[in-house]
């Protein structure tokens, strides 16, 4: 059972739906969207029908969710969300742009990636300083001076910085320079991570487990929504299937599969999906004709020197390809490539 | 290794190619294609060098090919083929929409979704009269009788017919009614049924074992090509994952990992990947852009009481968007929506 | 719904339940298994319960089955059956072990193969003549040579004989050598073949499909019992999974599931599910602990030689540890190991 | 590379190794097994070659690994480990029964589910302080509560105890009560968490991840034991496939393959695997058969009332006959179930 409150309300009278669900012996989890406060009630739910809920100040509905991811569910949402990140909009009428290099490796790579990103038309970069890797022995990130080196590229370029967070305890200090945080395949089902991340202030963007349901998708979504924050896209970048011609098995119908099962927005990962440069293009097409709400991509000046992934990532003769796709095909799905940042700021 | 012989080569010159691989111990299959004739070899490699195969009349070139599929491999044959099915091209260019319903039931029920068909833009015309079924107690066909019920409508709408044959020995009354034959999934490691299909001089329409590898549908089309036939058209159909809101997962990256492997077509099924109506159009939309070569929908007038995949057949009023979208989706990747046969006979 | 008939019935009370049930406009099924007659009925199930079925000469009892494997459920057979192969059991109290060589290649090379079958405590011969092979270059079997082969070894050995047939046209001439018919897991829903050996007379190893649930297994059993042979062994030879390290992975679970849903004997093929000679003994002595009524194994004198899945078969210093094995394990579960079929002969 | 210290090197030697390494460049790991000391060297190979370690005071043993799990690696060493939790072993001579709740509820739950435990035969108990479950609004455990009832019930029963631990965090706390820190599947690549593991002073029970390859779990281990921890025991507990008739598809075949690949004991979930309590016996003696140096399995009081995984808990009625199988069948395979800790105690 979900109360919603009105744009009114106020944080007495939040905090008074959460203390009247306690004394009836309830839980109640309070998520804040840039929209609405949804309260989300764990209990004995016929006892809370008699609480009169509904009559209470601020509050302007109250719901009854057949589905285990109750606060991400479309059922009590039919508007798609919109999330914003750094000012950037990921959502139905836009198609966003992610791009940058898999790892951050030096300030000079780093950067010429960026720049690759946004010759390519993209609005937020990507880039690893925390990697998760399966082996102990290969490179593992540079921890918080990459996080400084995506600081550094940020103020020179505009571009808001999307970046992964692998540990509950790094969260705080990821989100200190992040714009958005990225939970990777690996930590789909972390769920310390997931609730950390619920509590970090800042907009996540959430893989799928590379063998997760969307249902378990979604319920890991609602992780960290039930810790307060609705600012989550989801990221479909490839399931584990027999198949071995591609590193994973992009399920493109998980995009408008989930995006009728829930009302946050779904990006699309081409490189990650098929592990081969020359799937990326092809895929980031199918990712826009399905319907994603945007596309992240690996991008690298020198991917045969790449320390991660490098054989996936795009090159600078690919650049102006992507380029052309992003800007020419959203329009024919009544989208527009979401503009930079700064054009945004200063626009408004 | 492949003796590919020229335009101008006879009979005799094919022969006597057979006769000398035959003499010296090995194993020579002819294949003839529309363009041009293939001779595969097996056996001592390194004896066949010594035959001077080359010098021989007709003889264009002789290639070995690393991969197993040597006829159907793109190695020898960078340009890919165009496979005509009464007339209708499916290939590079173009993007075919074949459509009709999972099972011809009555006169009635072909002959309106033949209709619904062709108003969608398919100028070829699907629909089983043998359908392979997971239980026998489910509704099996109308065999002969649904043949011959295609071949009216057939004669009715000028549309050539694509239909199903599921034993090798049906094979020869099948190809006396059907402009195309398609091997099912559950026939994809069927080996008597793929070479009867390939001596049966009727073009095959080879849709992916659900638990196939590419390289496992490259060798199943090579089964048919060995028996002389290289109008084969690869149809990507879904693979069996553990996801199960989706009835199969559409391997949407197998498409361009065909087309590099195989100079063959490559279309898409996205009525059996999904298993739901909703996922459709999605998944043509998602198809076309990937590249492929054309789409297979089922569409049926009635769909609350067909014989068989209800669920997943499109409706009158799916139909106009389908329209809509076979026509201005593919102008975007530079391939035209084909014309139907007839307009194509009169042009011609 | 199912008719079972008692032991006394003539096959004019069978006829007569036929008919009956024709005349309502329903489909019979009849099913001949050792110990009793089956009578499937398809149709409107309410229609046959005013038929006063259980009235009729003949009938002992009128079920209906709620799942869709109708005749091999056990919900209608609640005791495990017995299948007799040239007189050897397969069945709840015992444990048969099955070898021999994968394909038949040479007289001498099938003798040896036999023998060390007989040496590890094989009572029957398993030997592919028609070998379905994903590549259509790869060695094919020797066809009805291999056959009569296989027929000279049992003459000499004593061995009844279990060996694969591809195709539906096949099965007479198959059917005219073998003692057991198999059908491999690629043919797993080629129903026609299923049809063909359901009416062949036969007792039929039925090998569950690379990528087939537990209830397609059951229901590809069924396509044979409706034909009339209720004589079918269940095979478990591993499923298609995303793990490389071994060729297939084991579904070792599928064995108790499928004998608690099904009456028939469900055996392992340790050989095909690991693809590696290193797992077959460790596999089947979990095969006899998990109560498998049977195992077959690959053995060849010369596997570096084989033709046909040479890393799997199991040598000469293999057959002892596997004799030890097959004897010593099955007491400790309540079993005892098959007799020589000659044996049963002179002791019968 | 891989430095093997003898028994006789002193800190003082260790210190040298890594100083000698550190100073070419180079990464030192120091792993420190129960019976010797073992440092895995990162970096230029060559270059470590030229450093004479092998004339070092304390240095048995200089060995190149060509895998890239280079500790758990049985390549360096080929006899298999025995693993000791709070005296009992867990290795090649035994099997070892590890019993106990799924999750800790009460602590009169708890004892009753540790004497069923003893009844069978469990050596070690199981029991969930810390629950990972997939929807937020599931019980997720008692948390330090659940650790303090672990510890009354070992306290009362004399066995040492195998609890969960979900976050890197919580390692400390969780290693201040356990004798043994349990690594769930959904964690299998929370690198982290492992890394934590490998520092705690405790044996870890490794589970498999549920999409994990064979390969990916030793790189999950070897992440443990470069943190110095060679105290690891591997767990089997099922796949992801596309078979739904059990919760996961337990891979036995796993057992064998893991074995040889590392020198880590290996036992099996039969409980987690199933999902299904008519499955855990059946399961059981596979395990056994196939040569797992133990066994897992929940028991509940009341598994009808069960928070956590009822439906897959071991009643009383089973526990006799898993008492019996634990302790008749190991034997025929050379082992014999391990004794209580505090007979060993006693008895030492």
């Amino acid at each position: 059972m979900v109360v919603v409150m009105g744009p009114e309300a106020t944080e007495a009278d939040i905090a008074a739906v959460v203390s009247i669900v306690e004394t009836a012996g309830g839980e109640a989890f309070v998520s804040r969207g840039v929209a609405r406060t949804i309260v989300g009630l764990v209990g004995d739910v016929d006892q809370f029908g008699s609480l009169n809920l509904r009559g209470m100040p601020g509050v302007r509905d109250v719901i009854r969710i057949s589905v285990p991811y109750k606060l991400v569910s479309r059922e009590n949402h039919p508007e798609r969300s919109v999330v914003r990140v750094g000012g950037v909009p990921i959502g139905p009428d836009t198609m966003t742009l992610i791009a940058g290099p898999c790892a951050v490796e030096t300030p000079e790579q780093t950067l010429q990636a960026a720049q690759m990103a946004q010759a390519a038309g993209a609005t937020l970069l990507r880039g690893g300083a925390f990697k998760p890797r399966t082996s102990p022995y290969a490179f593992q990130g540079l921890g918080e001076q990459g996080l400084r080196i995506l600081a550094d590229v940020r103020a020179e370029t505009g571009m808001p910085i999307v970046t992964e967070v692998v540990d509950a305890h790094d969260v705080e200090l990821v989100a200190s320079y992040a714009d958005m945080l990225q939970i990777g395949t690996r930590n789909a089902q972390n769920f310390a991570l997931l609730q950390a991340a619920g509590e970090a202030g800042r907009p996540v963007l959430l893989k799928r487990g590379m063998s997760g349901t969307i249902e378990e998708w979604l319920m890991a979504a609602e992780y960290i929504a039930q810790r307060g924050n609705l600012d989550i896209v989801l990221c479909e970048r490839g399931i584990r299937t027999f198949e071995k011609a591609t590193r994973n098995t992009l399920d493109i119908s998980a995009v408008p599969v989930a995006q009728r099962l829930s009302h946050l927005p779904v990006i699309v990962d081409p490189s990650h999906s098929g592990g081969r440069r020359d799937l990326v293009l092809p895929l980031t097409r199918a990712a826009i004709a399905v319907g994603a709400d945007g596309v992240i991509v690996d991008v690298h000046p020198h991917p045969e020197t790449a320390l991660c992934d490098g054989p996936q990532a795009l090159v600078d003769g690919d650049v102006r390809e992507l380029a052309r796709l992003v800007r020419e095909l959203p329009p024919v799905f009544g989208r527009t490539l979401t503009e930079p940042a700064d054009a945004l700021t200063t626009a408004g």
